[in-house]
């Protein structure tokens, strides 16, 4: 028999080959993880003119972007060697989960080499760990040899939008087999451009729990991570040349509700088929960017529904309009707002926090925001950061506040 | 409120442009679906000096491969046009899920102005799909307006290759809700250079078990997708750059056992966490290509387990040696095996299915192996299709094999 086996074994890496044959191998080795802690890109492209890395390895520097400031990414030139294989290697690099790109003559290209890529958005991105020790980061983001929950593609009919759509759960280690036990809930929502896939992709949730939960750091819990979009279904599954006659998708503005109006319907889904705890002592919300804005105004919505609250680098105007026109005392003078303020806070939320890179450009905002909490004693949990507007910040967010739930 | 969101919604599109401003931004339109039944593809490149398309969507032609000569792509030349956009036309497609690569200068690219891509194994392709009514392939494959299974990513152990693994399962619509009701299981196999992920992407199980079910075609059942290379925990969770400390990961021949003698850890993982229905009666087993073989070889194991088995395209050796020289009656007059094969079909399956590509290079090791079949009077079903060894094949054997099972 272990003859038979060897031979599927030999014939199945011949067959993968084989199906690709016709595609140019990608023979380069991209990244390379060297001794000295350092990384190698390499990317081979004889014709190319201009060959470039763009990374959040790389130092950052402060850019000018749409909407002010912040911190980002500035591609650095890579080196043409023999046979056109251009090359970079990095300074050390700290743990932590990095991203990159090739830029090739002007052109964002991704490194085929390197098997690991995901998705932000639309934005197609590879990605690497650096781990030194069982206490950094890039543990934290890792598959370690723990126990593991499971994450899940759910379908869930939400009626104020009048769509079935999809949302991603994770189910921490033993949820399945102890089936008496139930469980409190964190709804974990993506930011602007993201879907329901984020958040489980450069977001790491589920190893960021799995780790935690293994070393008694975070209670065990589910992770519900909807889809912020009210315009899709889902992500992907709504589009030309994915499925024409796919009603769900709407044009962007012609939401039939917005999300903190359709919550309701995920909690509900949420409590009616898995085995919650439930109560504001059990639920957590938070976000990052356009999901801390859901955050914000989900909680305000539902004073009494959520025990933890967190905002991460949120885009949420408390004391701004919304023509982006600072006129800071629109909604700090509006009487239903400050009801709702007070009714959030009245209802004594175990934990409201906010996180914030000390060069985001939402960081003025959020200085804002904490002075109408400071001015009406309204209690919060503050966590400042290096770095801009970035997945690294978001990570650590989570990190931090998973630790705080439901204790 | 209202305002509030919009707001949000316009900030979020911005956000996500910021976060990635230092990339060059994908300004082209690729692929675009024209009104009369083609697809232009396009790719920005003003530099480059050849660019080439290579898709399924072309016609194919007979190529000679590692193992033989099988129908496979042919890459196209796109050409030029203002501003360094690379184009090609196609003629009018027929209903299918099709994968594309460009190839520039002779190096591998996806499409990035396509968000739609995918990995098999650890090659990424592009993918859309054509379709124009509800009964064609394109339908099927698509996510409709039907109840949706969840598929999940599931960690299983398996105390035979010393390993704590991943999964995939689909759960069917319903699987929740339903929690008195018991399922049968299909166990679904992926090919050489695949994993855990390849039915649930390009082989587009959950799609077609929802279409098929939501039309009574196919009984409600979950489906089961392990991980047949038995050196990984996982797909890409073991790996320098993604984590060092994992042990998971073996090298390639130092696998503790086969994929055929850890079988049983999944399905006694699967028997103990899912409402399944037991017994032969209820168990399918299929694969493709290395799946195939996998599938012959866990059946003949263990006789009275499955009461439907399915071979795709399968790389399954049953008249010749497995030092890929044919010696015919080596298997055929081998004892043990004669045995085992009338054991199985002693046990009366209820379907033995055998699907191939009439120009699939294992064509003439499937024919052989019937030949035996029909030698012997072991009653199969065979479905020869058009095509070489490719996913379009397989993924027609799935939709095809799902209707006759559990009925």
């Amino acid at each position: 028999m272990k003859r038979i086996i060897s031979f599927a074994a030999a014939m199945a890496i011949g067959l993968c080959a084989y199906a690709q044959q016709s595609f140019e191998r990608v023979n380069t080795t991209s990244p390379e993880f060297n001794a000295d802690g350092t990384v190698t890109f390499r990317y081979r492209n004889p014709k190319a003119v201009k060959v470039q890395l763009n990374s959040d390895c790389l130092p950052q520097k402060m850019t000018q972007g749409p909407f002010g400031v912040s911190e980002a990414n500035v591609p650095v030139d890579m080196k043409e060697g023999p046979d056109g294989v251009w090359s970079y290697t990095t300074s050390v690099l700290e743990p932590e989960l990095y991203m990159y790109n090739f830029i090739v003559d002007g052109v964002k290209e991704v490194d085929l080499a390197n098997k690991y890529m995901c998705r932000d958005g639309a934005n197609w991105t590879n990605y690497f760990i650096i781990s030194k020790d069982s206490s950094d980061a890039g543990h934290y983001y890792s598959v370690n040899d723990t126990p593991h929950g499971n994450v899940a593609r759910v379908w869930y009919d939400s009626p104020t939008l009048g769509m079935t759509r999809r949302m991603t759960v994770y189910t921490p280690a033993g949820y399945d087999k102890n089936t008496k036990v139930k469980y409190p809930v964190l709804y974990l929502l993506h930011g602007g451009g993201g879907d329901e896939e984020a958040w489980a992709t450069l977001g790491r949730a589920a190893q960021i729990l799995d780790n935690l939960i293994a070393e008694g750091k975070a209670k065990p819990m589910i992770v519900v991570m909807p889809n912020g979009n009210t315009n899709q279904i889902a992500y992907s599954e709504s589009a030309p040349g994915m499925n024409d006659y796919n009603k769900g998708e709407r044009a962007l503005g012609a939401e039939a509700a917005s999300m903190e109006e359709s919550f309701p319907d995920i909690i509900k889904y949420v409590e009616a088929n898995y085995r919650t705890l439930k109560g504001a002592a059990n639920r957590g919300i938070c976000g990052l960017s356009m999901g801390g804005g859901h955050t914000f105004r989900t909680s305000l919505m539902y004073p009494d529904t959520f025990g933890y609250i967190g905002l991460f680098s949120a885009a949420a105007t408390m004391v701004h309009t919304m023509d982006r026109e600072p006129h800071p005392d629109q909604l700090r003078s509006n009487v239903k707002f400050n009801q709702d303020m007070k009714a959030l806070f009245d209802a004594k939320p175990k934990l409201y926090f906010i996180g914030i890179g000390s060069t985001d450009f939402l960081y003025d905002l959020n200085k804002a925001n904490r002075d109408y909490f400071d001015e009406k004693g309204y209690p919060y949990e503050y966590l400042e950061t290096p770095g801009g507007h970035i997945w690294k910040n978001w990570r650590i967010y989570l990190t931090h506040f998973a630790q705080k739930l439901f204790q």
